[in-house]
């Protein structure tokens, strides 16, 4: 079989006007970047504003494993599907960050005949909204860093006297707001910054990878251009001498920052392999972020679809879970089904079980073990009222005889319904089965609920979500996390929806914990403030915002050729 | 008289394939990043190997000063008038970086009626270039730092062995590649990084504005994609334990680098407000680095039009110096005619005297004594053998008993003519005598020469470009540049052309030297080898790489309104 870029390379793209026809987008409401991209203006929304909304489907998973479970896959080739069998449908999915596509995986953009394309055109720049972000965050940091200089170097008097501006008085110790970069490096997790001569204050810090950024989620969450600038003014990027929160509004800041992401607001329309149309908004990490792409995508594509299938980030304990309690709570969109994603190796590699077998080679014991991780998270879906497809993403040495145990399996859990999914190697004839599933799946009388009530006290919200949502036995709070508890309070910031970041690789904060752990208690190290996105980022165990490169990076194998094509992106 | 982002505003624009059309660019070379901007495909290149190419104008000015000289609005302005009197035309100018957007200026897009337009899109992302800079140096200080932490932790051998890839054994007090940021952040002049556990090698570094990255040297000089590949991978990050390069090529990155600006290699097409073609590509600044736009974008002009405009940064002894001596030794097309900018002001200013008089009220002794300025740069441009033409910005306070004197004096200059200038007020019609005179000037028969050869030893060759071109006695080398000189000798990489970084307030190095500084020595405090971009920068006096924020910064002026327009650029 051909690899990715090679299968991107020789399609056919249609011109992306006509994919917006698909959508009766109008011509003049797309700005092209190119054949193949166009940003979407947000007056289509303001059009569609009466237009009947379509259904969403939110795509799901197990446990991830080293091996990939192929969601991104399974996201695109039930589109292509849903699309094959007649309904109008749009993929909504997010920008690929340039740390994972040079680190680990070199491509985020499905995977062979179920893929977006022009994939190294969404895997690496896109339309630069990952850009802005960047630099719209850093921005904030600069300004900060350099008004606290200016500050301290002339005194709070001389300062107004110079400027007409009141001192904000930041407390230096207090500076909340590091920086980003979208990239996967190490060096970066730990810095001091200021050092030299007047180079302002010194101080440690550090950064984030672009896809943790506050502004990340700001745009994902954002309900138009009106609502991003006010949560942009939210911000709390310090806390000054007095202990009050030092805002990007009180700095002057928000507005520039608006301004650098004026054009990242605007969704981007792309095709599947197929034609179907996918929009690409926003890149939140489903770890260390809320894992979801943007609702401004899933507005506009509900206005214009009978069909809506998204992504939530890693399992569904991660992504679907801040859908639910982030996500829609901003959108109102509950999702009419789930589809979550299997394979067999998958649930090998979360038996927990040691095994002379290779992965890939058929093996009971730890397949039927491995179940129990399934079963998990066809139970974790449910409790939100929302029906749960399973779809098992095929791989060439499954066996028939553990795809259909599998099937049978399901049969007698709480899915709706379970089917094998070829979208990788068949396009949109692999998922036909899948998408009239998901079909019927959607149209089941359904019930969504949150999880928790944000106005719980903070740390019950917290005992609440970690037990229901992550079968813990309860939550604890280091003295820094309880500081900042205190803290939060005392500001009267605490009533917000909780982002958990943690690893992705276990229920469990605890990577090693695999299958189903369960009575566990959770370290909380750090409660994070997200004023303007609208959440309070929970840090449980170690867990870096920053992720390093390995051993051998994607980017070796990357290159241009002599014809100026793109090589090794896959 | 309206702002310049009213003006912008307020402009009929041409769609850009119609712009295309006045270069016979075809519309398949054409690549829309919306209505109003396309990238230019290097193809257009090929197929117009073989056309005649036009006339080279370099627009360049007298020693700055902080009331603005106005080069950019003659640069534009010329454009215009020279289309008016019926010229094919086509304006070559750099990228804005966001620091001095949100930093000093609000923008570097020209200003009045002289314009490159829209404006606020030319001020912020453009087509993504500088990010695409910012991204692809960034990887290589990751990656370096990766595997740097690799290769220490694992041994020489076990990292062979697990990866099949040779040791590089880079010495970590021999780090030479740092980071960039395209925002005046002086916080990050001077940090550690990779603090913390298991975040590999805590070492001292910096991050520059990306304006003085290699990369973006890389970007305006390269004369195509394959040679851009190959300087990608010249560039030398560190030394290893035995004091020889290691490059990009040996660290595996430079193919990934070369894919992250696979793009931004292609020039952007705009117009200005007279719907005259402007090509904006790469950003280097002129005091930090070699201050000049692309070499592609003036091939892609040149092949394509009779007249290209460019602009040298800042004064003819920084921008200017590095045209004739960098770009022109690598394009090989040097100028017919060079403009040179003033304004009564910036002789005022320039006089060093101090007044009681304010700097717009007519002021002979001021005026008198600051023409020493202008006549130094008329005769430093001149001793390139490039024809000179003396444009006089005009200011609504000049009076014209004072611009006539400064016709007069010029006239008994070596300056091939000197007209008024009024591109800012009048638009196209505002620079119609100046439009003549240029094209006269381009007609003479000139012998361009550079002003040192490559080949001398290094440091004879520094003495001889700081006597030549910027008036002083000779340089002296700190200790630090000292070992850097012996060690560029000792690696042979001492034959390139040089890159004088120093104040561009001043002829000299010293920004308080007013007028025509003489007898100076340079003191040279670091020498940087830039394998890639093929030239060694000369740090002169204290130069500051990443400038700071000011007391009251642009991006307090800029927001977003209502209806998503931005506002507050100027």
């Amino acid at each position: 079989m051909l690899t990715d870029i090679e299968i991107s390379k020789q399609a056919t793209l249609e011109p992306i006007t006509a994919i917006g026809q698909k959508l009766r987008l109008k011509e003049d409401e797309l700005v092209a970047f190119g054949p193949a991209k166009a940003k979407i203006k947000l007056s289509a929304l303001n059009r569609l504003a009466d237009s009947p909304k379509g259904k969403l489907i939110i795509v799901t998973a197990v446990t991830p494993t080293p091996f990939g479970e192929g969601k991104t896959v399974t996201t695109i080739g039930l589109t292509q599907s849903l699309q094959a069998i007649g309904k109008r449908v749009a993929a909504c999915i997010r920008q690929p960050s340039m740390g994972p596509v040079f680190g680990v995986k070199g491509g985020a953009a499905g995977g062979g005949y179920a893929q977006v394309v022009p994939m190294e055109e969404l895997n690496l720049h896109l339309t630069g909204d990952i850009h802005a972000v960047t630099a719209a965050h850093n921005l904030a940091a600069a300004a900060l860093d350099s008004r606290l200089h200016h500050e301290t170097r002339l005194g709070a008097k001389t300062f107004f006297d110079k400027t007409g501006l009141q001192a904000l008085n930041i407390d230096p110790q207090q500076i909340l707001w590091n920086r980003v970069m979208d990239h996967n490096d190490r060096a970066l997790r730990q810095v001091t910054v200021g050092l030299g001569n007047n180079n302002g204050h010194a101080h440690e810090s550090s950064f984030d990878i672009t896809a943790a950024s506050e502004l990340m989620a700001i745009l994902a969450l954002s309900r138009s251009l009106a609502d991003l600038r006010q949560r942009m003014g939210r911000i709390v990027l310090a806390l000054d001498t007095s202990g009050q929160p030092v805002t990007t509004e009180m700095l002057g800041v928000a507005g520039a920052m608006t301004a650098v992401m004026a054009e990242a607001v605007q969704p981007t329309l792309m095709q599947t392999l197929s034609g179907a149309p996918a929009l690409v908004h926003a890149g939140p990490f489903a770890n260390i972020a809320h894992g979801n792409s943007s609702i401004l995508a899933d507005e506009i594509a509900l206005r214009c679809a009978d069909y809506v299938v998204t992504e939530a980030g890693f399992g569904s304990d991660m992504g679907f879970e801040k859908f639910c309690n982030i996500k829609v709570r901003e959108s109102g969109d509950a999702p009419a089904a789930a589809v979550l994603v299997t394979t067999l190796k998958a649930l090998k590699a979360n038996s927990g079980l040691e095994s002379e077998l290779d992965i890939s080679a058929p093996d009971t014991a730890r397949l039927h073990t491995g179940y129990a991780n399934l079963e998990w998270h066809i139970n974790n879906v449910s409790q939100y009222g929302v029906p749960v497809v399973v779809a098992i993403n095929r791989f060439p040495t499954d066996t028939d005889e553990e795809l259909q145990w599998l099937k049978d399996k399901v049969k007698q859990s709480k899915a709706f319904g379970c089917e094998i999914s070829e979208a990788f190697a068949k396009g949109a004839d692999g998922g036909k089965a899948l998408a009239q599933t998901v079909v019927a799946a959607a149209e089941t009388e359904s019930a969504f609920k949150f999880l928790y009530d944000t106005e719980l006290p903070l740390e019950d919200k917290l005992n609440q979500l970690a037990q229901a949502g992550y079968g813990a036995a309860g939550v604890e709070l280091s003295d820094k996390a309880r500081a900042q508890l205190a803290s939060l309070q005392a500001l009267n910031l605490d009533k917000l929806p909780l982002c958990m970041a943690k690893t992705p690789m276990s229920i469990s904060h605890d990577p090693k914990l695999k299958g189903v752990p369960g009575g566990f208690t959770i370290p909380v190290t750090e409660l994070k403030l997200n004023a303007g996105a609208g959440f309070i980022t929970v840090l449980m165990g170690a867990v870096m915002t920053m992720p390093g490169l390995g051993l051998k990076p994607a980017y070796l194998n990357i290159d241009v050729d002599a014809d100026g094509n793109i090589t090794g992106l896959f």
